[in-house]
């Protein structure tokens, strides 16, 4: 968020640009030695630099390993932008974040040392607040009509119940999860394989601008790099570890979402995924989620809800347990003056639209739903039939 | 099988004419006191008669309810037809299949005191080998083109593994499985809600022939009595307690085949459903199966067999396992003369289609092939590329 960068925070900068993320020695070394210090070795070509033979928290191999990736990390030195560049490139909408900041989403902590070295974002949604009550929705690029509806309405139907919807910003279920959630005014979530000012795919260009409207675009990678096809399983794990559950709406059996599903199995995240026709190959994958890896068959958002909040299905319960549960982590005092100015504004019965409650709060209504987005997904607010009010505590 | 009855088996003959199937009370005095020693007392119009006070194996409150239930039975006395009218039936094509008889099938024992009086047949194969490598394949009356097409190509594929399929002999689902069943030459087995003798539904005359021809029609109401809606959910436990397993191939969240699922899962049966889109309702009861009863999702008829022979997911083995482990529990001493003559006649290599078995056995091959059914049933036969041939052991 800052223009201004610290030397930790513009050492993670450039480390991704060195190095491709999920580098588990480089993360060993980041999480042993800081990243500036880490940096600086590379800059001098010694890993004796960043970590004198004794330090602990860094194992042999590890050292071993550091050594032969040196001349690999170097290679890429000169594409390091200087610290004045990296504040531009923030200054130009596009803001840095970093383990030690407010908006770091604290779970990608499950990682261990692939976790991400910092994360690029784009859009007007707090990431941590987003994630905390979020769902991925993944699935086939090649979607079926089936597919594409169902990624949809889910992605709608959890998006006005205050949940984000996490994704990929590919074609097919990607998209159709994104528009959904964009649709029904909710928060979305965009994780790419390339940089967040990259329209790609280029047809999604218009997608991802509303997506970083209404929520956040996020990539680990640098502004202007590219995807691969290595690029977007390394980004997979990223989804998996940033919403509490995955859904898988529609995947072939070599489908790149099963890797997700895989990510999320792997990190105790929720998984589920929707059955469809056993004539469809697209629903191969899905199908094999919930016979092999224990996946949690859902029919409706509701199910999906029901899934990702355990306390819900206690005898007694009503639905909005857990949304009292999810409030409880948060805070008020970590929201931000305007989110908090838009949490005084809100009625506490009845509901209000954003144009109503923009000006109670003396904001403009861009602000408000951007805020209001923010709310939602901490547990504060809800929508209802006359707009937004208090979440009953 | 039998023209000549015992007391006991036309007593029970004479019960399935008195009491509606299902009744524990009458059941438990069966089990008590033998039925023809019941069928005299109800003729007495005593429950002293059947039971004398005292008497071990009937509690008070069954003797209480046999008190109350006596005049209901009696009502219907005058419908019994004499033993020689019972035997007549039996040369018509019809037999009576009593507890004692080799063809009952033990596993019935399972429902306890609701276990048929007796089962009425009419069909060429022997329930109770066809019975012990068995599938219940029920859905929908008012199946898509989905469910019917998935009902059949299963059923056609497990029956040309040499697995029988039992269903109930209704449109949709069930005709779909018996049809596919027939097609593949295999053995199916209808439990009707009426008299094997009564065409109900009336468009499923030829369709209840076939399987007569190929398999075995089962009621337990005698010959002449006419379905009811409720005889249809009392049926339903038979179904179930036939087959080691039942498979709900679609089914909307009331349909009658939750019913059966439901006895499934009572009697510890194995409890599979197909998935299919959540925008059917056709399929919501197969997604409330695998969601709330912890029903196995099945895609393909192999993970049917695979589901019904828990030996063969050990590691290693293949899945001709079963097979063999169902071969075990059967004697080659138990089969008719016919049957053991067509088994001696089957090549152990290559394959041999019906015509050239028949020949060489010395019969018609009407014949041949319900001893076919009745050898793959038991597993001492396997289908092959060219036709038939020795179950490997």
């Amino acid at each position: 968020m800052t223009a201004t960068l610290d030397d930790e925070s513009y050492a993670r900068a450039a480390l991704t640009y060195l190095a491709e993320p999920g580098d588990v020695t480089l993360g060993a070394l980041i999480r042993a030695c800081g990243a500036a210090r880490t940096l600086a070795g590379i800059k001098a070509g010694s890993v004796g630099d960043v970590a004198p033979a004794g330090l602990s928290g860094l194992s042999g191999p590890v050292r071993a390993a550091a050594v032969r990736a040196m001349r690999r990390w170097q290679v890429r030195l000169p594409e390091v932008p200087p610290a004045e560049e990296v504040a531009g490139a923030c200054r130009a909408g596009i803001r840095l974040v970093c383990p030690d900041d407010p908006e770091w989403p604290g779970q990608l902590a499950d990682l261990g040392d692939a976790q991400p070295y910092a994360l690029w974002l784009r859009g007007s949604a707090d990431l941590r607040f987003s994630c905390l009550r979020s769902v991925a929705i993944v699935g086939s690029r090649a979607a079926s009509a089936y597919g594409s509806y169902v990624a949809s309405e889910f992605a709608a139907s959890v998006a006005a119940r205050g949940w984000a919807v996490v994704s990929g910003g590919a074609y097919g279920v990607d998209a159709a999860a994104h528009r959904g959630a964009i649709g029904a005014e909710g928060v979305t979530v965009a994780v790419l394989a390339c940089g967040v000012d990259v329209p790609y795919p280029a047809g999604h260009r218009d997608l991802l601008d509303a997506v970083a409207a209404q929520g956040v675009v996020v990539s680990e990678w640098p502004p202007g790099r590219n995807a691969t096809r290595l690029r977007f399983l390394v980004r997979n794990r990223v989804i998996a570890a940033l919403a509490p559950g995955t859904l898988v709406v529609e995947a072939g059996r070599r489908s790149g979402a099963l890797n997700s599903a895989r990510h999320a199995r792997d990190l105790n995240r929720a998984l589920m995924a929707v059955p469809g026709p056993i004539t469809s190959d697209l629903s191969a994958g899905c199908h094999h989620i919930i016979r092999e890896w224990q996946g949690t068959l859902v029919t409706s958002a509701a199910e999906v809800i029901e899934c990702l909040s355990p306390v819900a299905a206690a005898p007694g319960e009503s639905q909005l347990a857990p949304r009292r549960a999810a409030s409880a982590v948060l805070n008020r005092d970590e929201l931000d003056p305007e989110t908090a100015a838009v949490l005084d504004a809100l009625p506490s019965r009845g509901g209000m639209g954003p144009g109503r409650i923009a000006h109670r709060a003396g904001f403009d209504p861009a602000t408000v739903v951007r805020c209001l987005g923010t709310l939602a997904a901490g547990g504060f607010a809800e929508r209802c039939e006359q707009g937004w009010r208090l979440r009953r505590a």
